[in-house]
């Protein structure tokens, strides 16, 4: 059954060839006359007059033009406090990300900060309500996160080793340049993160302790499979603009909600996953794909009947309502092979990922509630998790 | 592959059990200070003092309340025109539609003429653009049409018999209410009409002349699939929350482009059975459970495969790539048995409409374009179509 919910996508989506040619005129009718652009240093973009280009464009539609590059993976604070800073002071109106998840939490991160008159960290690590932020656009050149859409920033306090994160739908990003052909020079790991990170997206909305609903059930494993067929290809022919266009499309709507709903969602794996960033800066999509394997193999005799319907849907994997548990654990050895084709390691020691700090990891995941405990289908306590950890080893 | 596109759905779907119950204190959030109710006198409403106490909520909140009923299927020019007088005359800044697809396709219109110095059916004959329109709400009490999340308004020039639309981004509703309790006491005719939209929006956009596209096919196939399995059973019960939920979110996903995106859609189905709610005031879903299985007849052979995967993947008729038409016939057929088995006719005998004014619906269609056709997929000169209304008699 549908629980009550409150759906707004509201992000305007300008998907295609050439499409991030028309930012200048887009920008100009919003009103805008001054922009932040905010950016990785065109770190994927296999065009050094790319962000040449883009000022130009600007410019010639009379908007004023500031810059700040040098946003990395798990994006840092300091940068943020930078930039809030440079938007302040120079009362910048619209800031313009161009780049994948990191860049456009930055930018959000900034856009709150630049009209807050205290620490943005208060965002993040105090919860503190965001009451206004300037509008936000997007170039987006490495499609993973689904941030362009979201109304969700993660910002990494690089001080405090600590990796926490902001809600607001005033932060979501107004309009998304989508161009595929901006992707054809994203290398192989990233975009294999990318897709392990869409995956992951409509798996934390998949598995649900709620009663299936068949509609977003049906979308949701369609998504799934499409990402397993199109995800080796996209890897052999990164210039293929079907495949590229494809993905991209998809890590939209893997994170917009359209398969999220009405249900309890998990993201357990999310909130373990993510330690690993804040200890080792591990990319978002290696952590997911080290501890998705290892969530599934842990939980799935909980909802053998999820994880049975979920390796037939998505994997084809014979289930006819007998041996649940073979057919799902079929399916989790499936997701892992998955995982493996794309070049993405499903353990710790595959990437050199120490294993002597858990118990660090462990003392920073917000357990909550009454039971203490993280993970929407199946509650996780701190001894869980532990488990978790060291399967994934 | 994906065809470049806009994608903006923007609408905030508040969605659940007494939702409508957030209604006066969201609208006073908009700073709305006046609003005018357009309604159909609570035609389905099991509820008297439903529209009394959405009065109220809203003067509780302070705003200053006017009130339009009487509308009625294919909704009527001259209401608009009563609508815009009283919209001028009172200063009033915000519509609000209690009702279905007609109910907000007038309301749409009355939003944009309210803004026009000219005659609004401008909009609608002349496809005038829209330059302003003022902002709408919607309680919605009729899934089907899902006109509340879209920026088209059709509506019926009762004078001249003349069925047209106006498209704008700027009529598309702000908000919407969907209490699926609200639609309980919907008659099981109406319910059954709704269906067969719901079933037809999907189907214009899934049957298209291009490619395959992974994840958007498996999505259109995963909506139409849970269309067959839920349909039949919220006719049995429907006071089901279950599925009233179910079906109404369906309502508004077939149409608001989630699985039409980047691709050309077909429409030529809608385009000939609305000649039938122009002439005979035939109520929509009657005019497609009509046409849509004789254009299916008509058009399968140009493209069968598309037709096989169709019957394959919504209605489970086993196909292996080898007699591709017969599968597709099959999937046509089963189309077919599952608008009957809602009560839905797919003959103009069934529902008594006259076979000897073909001709006049020919004319008043547009042919467009240098070989004068409809239809995305499979482009249908006038012979063609009059072969369409000839098999459905």
């Amino acid at each position: 059954m549908l629980n009550n919910f409150d759906f707004c996508v509201y992000t305007n989506f300008i998907f295609g060839k050439d499409v991030h040619e028309r930012l200048g005129k887009e920008i100009r009718n919003m009103n805008i006359n001054s922009v932040l652009i905010h950016h990785d240093n065109g770190m994927y973009l296999n065009n050094n007059n790319f962000l040449i280009n883009i000022k130009n464009d600007l410019k010639d539609n009379g908007i004023k033009v500031y810059e700040l590059g040098g946003v990395l993976s798990n994006p840092r604070l300091s940068l943020v406090y930078d930039g809030v800073k440079l938007v302040k002071r120079e009362n910048i109106t619209f800031i313009l990300a161009i780049g994948g998840g990191s860049v456009i939490d930055s930018a959000k991160a900034i856009s709150a900060g630049a009209m807050y008159n205290g620490d943005v960290w208060d965002f993040f690590s105090k919860g503190k309500s965001i009451e206004q932020a300037l509008p936000i656009g997007v170039i987006l050149t490495n499609p993973a996160t689904g941030s362009e859409s979201g109304a969700v920033s993660v910002i990494n306090n690089e001080k405090l080793g600590q990796k926490y994160m902001a809600i607001s739908p005033l932060i979501r990003p107004k309009i998304v340049f989508m161009n595929p052909e901006l992707t054809y020079s994203l290398p192989k790991f990233h975009t294999a993160c990318g897709i392990v990170d869409m995956f992951s997206h409509v798996c934390e909305r998949y598995f649900t302790p709620e009663d299936e609903i068949g509609v977003i059930d049906r979308m949701a494993e369609g998504i799934l499979k499409t990402i397993v067929d199109i995800g080796p290809k996209v890897l052999k022919q990164p210039d293929c603009y079907e495949y590229r266009a494809e993905i991209m499309w998809i890590g939209t709507i893997a994170h917009n909600n359209t398969v999220g709903v009405g249900r309890t969602q998990d993201w357990a794996t999310h909130e373990i996953a993510n330690e690993l960033s804040a200890l080792y800066d591990t990319p978002h999509g290696v952590t997911l794909s080290i501890i998705m394997p290892s969530w599934m193999r842990y939980t799935y005799k909980k909802k053998p009947e999820r994880f049975a319907r979920f390796a037939n849907q998505v994997f084809d994997i014979p289930w006819d309502g007998q041996d649940t548990e073979v057919a799902a654990m079929k399916g989790i050895i499936a997701t892992e092979e998955f995982f493996r084709s794309l070049g993405m390691p499903t353990s710790f020691h595959e990437y050199n990922i120490p294993t002597n700090e858990i118990d660090k990891m462990l003392d920073r995941i917000l357990f909550r509630g009454d039971d203490n405990t993280i993970g929407g289908m199946v509650p996780l306590n701190r001894k869980d998790v532990q488990a978790i950890y060291e399967m994934a080893f």
